[in-house]
């Protein structure tokens, strides 16, 4: 068996947003930060605990970010997001919420609303009976002059279908929305593969597929760039409320929006400002003491 | 949000051999069962803690199965083995190794040699320096007549190849052992699909693609029967081991296999008397508690 020298024994929670899944570890004086090695221990699904990413705790004024202690005056807490791989993400939706639950439960944050600081600069936190609700910020639909007349403003080929019209968001990152056409089935397609995207942005997209169910309600299911299909996106939820109200047009504008995604229902509000609120349940689902080693276990010697 | 009443904390280990992973759970009276909806929610691997399995520990006296209580005059612990979809099982390899550690660690068994109880009947323990075996009992090429001549009874298609010889093992479960032809890479196998394997047992069969490595040395992949491809497989590392030897005649007859697994590697062992013995390593990574709801959360009421 490989050596395990240099143990850590780190302290964990465990929770989900609608199934976007994360490890919490608070680290309240800013002086025990995770390496990306131990990120993806941790991350792991088999070896480790599994989840899209882990949440560092820590005092704003502990951040080694210049733009990130800046925040400090506005928000006490810094979410430090990692993703699953060890790299450092600017924000994250779901992950936003749960860290909220986090800081309620824990009696680090008291009051309904409050500001946490990101990455991705500060973001408001509400939370309104059952739900956490963070304000993404601002988003536009990246060639609106252009998609004006046809609604879409790129082509997206999904295995077993003709290529569907998207239209692409930038909300902080990058989406495509595909409303599918009536000959096709939310749940039948095939998201094993990476969809095809024409143009693609150079940084590639994340690719929401969308089915109307009602006035202010949709379903969807999500690609993430990266990682492949998920069982929930936050920004993904935004877009695709965001991009079906534009279709539907400016006389019926709906704000509220209800999204089901596979791992639960989100709720999607546009807000004044060119700016969207996301909100939905944020899950604490267990608390431990994980064992790091400093060299991964599993191999004979 | 759903209601979350009827709330039960739990507190369990979480560990894994090579990537074979399992929530236990302790139940040291006996009294504390485990619904399938509660193993459901541990396995989730999102919602949940995730693993392959639940193992409850629990004294073998107090096992409802009589002929579980039967075992108590030889093993004090019961290896009480759920899938992830709740349904109990009678025996798994790796879970046997992960079960052992725990039993260790907690210092319920403290020989270098001991009995579990299992719904599969009494298995034998055995701590090797860092590795850990479980004698896996009887085994049996199914049809050692028929396939003497060939070396093969069954034909295995897998998207992308040929059909190819398999040969037909009972390790307590079944399982179909494939060489692949120099002309096949076993890293670019194909196995999101389920291999058609011709005849087809009543109840299935576990898949093993096998590449010999050097005397005494295989690397291999296996499909698990109802599960998909798997990072590893107790059983299945000691069929293909198996096969491999009897492929290679009596006049080769190597005892100790090394057997490469996507998920580390395990040893194999022919015993006398028609037994096989895995070993490999076995980590305990978190204790922790997690809380278990009588209504699964997630979506908005």
């Amino acid at each position: 068996m490989a050596k395990m020298t240099d143990m850590r024994e780190l302290q964990f929670t465990k929770g989900h947003g609608t199934e976007n899944d994360f490890v919490l570890v608070a680290d309240l004086d800013g002086t025990h930060d995770v390496t990306a090695q131990q990120v993806r221990q941790i991350t792991d699904r088999r070896a480790g605990i599994g989840a899209d990413g882990v949440i560092r705790v820590v005092p704003t004024e502990t951040a080694t970010d210049q733009h990130v202690r800046d925040q400090g005056a506005r928000a006490r807490w810094f979410m430090d997001y990692r993703n699953a791989d060890g790299s450092a993400a600017e924000m994250c939706g779901n992950g936003a919420r749960v860290f909220a639950a986090y800081l309620r439960r824990e009696g680090l944050e008291t009051a309904d609303e409050f500001a946490i600081a990101t990455r991705g600069g500060i973001k408001l936190i509400r939370f309104e009976g059952d739900l956490i609700a963070v304000n993404l910020g601002d988003w536009r639909i990246v060639d609106a002059e252009g998609a004006r007349d046809k609604g879409f403003d790129a082509m997206v080929k999904v295995h077993g279908h003709d290529p569907m019209p998207g239209l692409s968001l930038d909300m902080g990152n990058p989406h495509t929305v595909v409303a599918l056409p009536d000959s096709a089935d939310l749940a039948s397609l095939d998201l094993t593969r990476v969809p095809d995207v024409h143009p693609l942005a150079p940084n590639g997209t994340n690719v929401e597929f969308v089915r109307p169910i009602g006035p202010g309600h949709i379903a969807m299911r999500v690609h993430e760039r990266g990682v492949g299909e998920t069982r929930s996106c936050g920004t993904g939820a935004a877009a695709a409320a965001l991009a079906t109200r534009w279709w539907a047009g400016t006389e019926m504008s709906i704000d509220d929006w209800r999204v089901d995604v596979p791992g639960g229902t989100l709720r999607v509000r546009a807000l004044a400002g060119q700016q969207v609120e996301l909100a939905g349940p944020a899950v604490l689902v267990a608390d431990g003491v994980m064992t790091l080693y400093s060299s991964e276990a599993g191999l004979l010697s």
